[in-house]
């Protein structure tokens, strides 16, 4: 049977998150439809990451099989007619081996966060950002990041409602971009816990704040959820890419 | 009597316009209600550029007098409370001089348009950029781009709605940036005619098409508005600065 890989983009605004649900409809199962118009086959499609409810991706990744060939080109831009008109592309569909797996194979996840820094309440990024009101120390963020990076038990930084045994992460990367208003905080590591990277970035601009003033070493190292910030909405994360 | 200037970013998605119609609300009808609300006062805002329906802006300016004295700061905070929840946002206000005019005294306007150059529906810059399918040649489109700076005739970029009696214009800027699949053509000039950057957009993307073979600098001169190309969607347009 043939193994397709898609990457995909979406704007999660108005879906209660990549998996399926039973309160609404989800990026799985607005793809996994798409796909059976498309071919007649009834599948189910794996994601690279479980993205919360109105969280966005420039690159998820899933994969499928099929009982038929596709012309790849073919299943992209027909995935792509019928997922119209929802805010859902297929950016590129590849044939991969049958021992590919779009989240047990991946070596490595990238998310990006979107802040907006200003007074003015949020227009055309509006459910793209967060809009955050008062102004945030960027530098003391950046330094505080760096505490992140290398291998944590992070039982700090998980929603109660996350499933995995161990809350030990290597994180790969933190970078922490500012331009004008707009700061953009990127994470890479190869897994996540849940809520990991909106609980990160609140508990970084709570620092940026000046209303969390324990350093990021001591959080981690205490491992309670209470000692971090808030969980950063939805809307200004994005899962930009996933490596094989 | 107090003048104010405010400096004003919106999403003009589901507007008909800046300027107030009979067939929808307007961006300048939305502004007008929240500062009657904030002031009591019912009083008629000027626009520096009145954007068509769709256009979105970064840095519109308007002015208006009021009989009371307000607070620059309240007038900014107060009108973005009442605009709630429209994508509508006064960045900044500003007491002015009884001379000053917002559409008047501006000496030059910058405009934005996005472009997404790609075979992929838009999913997140979906009603903010135009998706173009064909791939552009780019440097094609800066090369002819460049026969549009200076003082000329166009005739041939304004909508046949355009009631100005010259289509004399002079172009102080154009510039086209390519990252990635997202090309920006900004172009800058003291004041522009109906529908003009759309049908320059239009006919730069038609020549970087292969579409139109003929040079700018030949269709400026022949003053037809056949020759040019069409009018690009109004979603990638951005009035994105106006200096005084």
């Amino acid at each position: 049977m043939p193994k397709y890989k898609i990457t995909i983009e979406y704007d999660g605004s108005n879906y209660v998150g990549w998996q399926r649900q039973d309160n609404g409809i989800s990026i799985q199962e607005a793809i996994e439809n798409a796909i059976t118009q498309l071919t007649g086959e009834k599948i189910i499609i794996f994601g690279a990451g479980r993205t919360d409810a109105g969280v966005h991706a420039l690159g998820q990744v899933a994969h499928f099989d099929l009982k038929k060939i596709f012309n790849t080109d073919n299943i992209r831009d027909g995935l792509n007619q019928h997922l119209r008109p929802q805010p859902i592309a297929v950016l590129k569909a590849e044939e991969v081996g049958d021992d590919f797996h779009a989240r047990f194979s991946a070596k490595n996840r990238t998310y990006e966060y979107s802040i907006s820094n200003r007074r003015a309440p949020l227009t055309i990024d509006k459910n793209k950002s967060w809009g955050v009101f008062k102004n945030l120390d960027v530098n003391k963020m950046e330094f505080e990041s760096k505490h992140f990076l290398g291998n944590h038990n992070l039982d700090a930084f998980r929603s109660a409602h996350c499933q995995s045994k161990s809350a030990i992460k290597t994180i790969d990367n933190i970078l922490i971009i500012k331009k004008n208003e707009n700061i953009s905080i990127r994470v890479s590591a190869k897994s996540f816990l849940h809520s990991q990277v909106r609980i990160m970035v609140g508990t970084l601009v709570e620092i940026g704040k000046g209303k969390i003033i324990k350093s990021i070493k001591r959080i981690i190292e205490e491992e309670k959820r209470s000692q971090a910030g808030i969980t950063a909405p939805a809307c200004g994360l994005y899962l930009i890419a996933v490596e094989y």
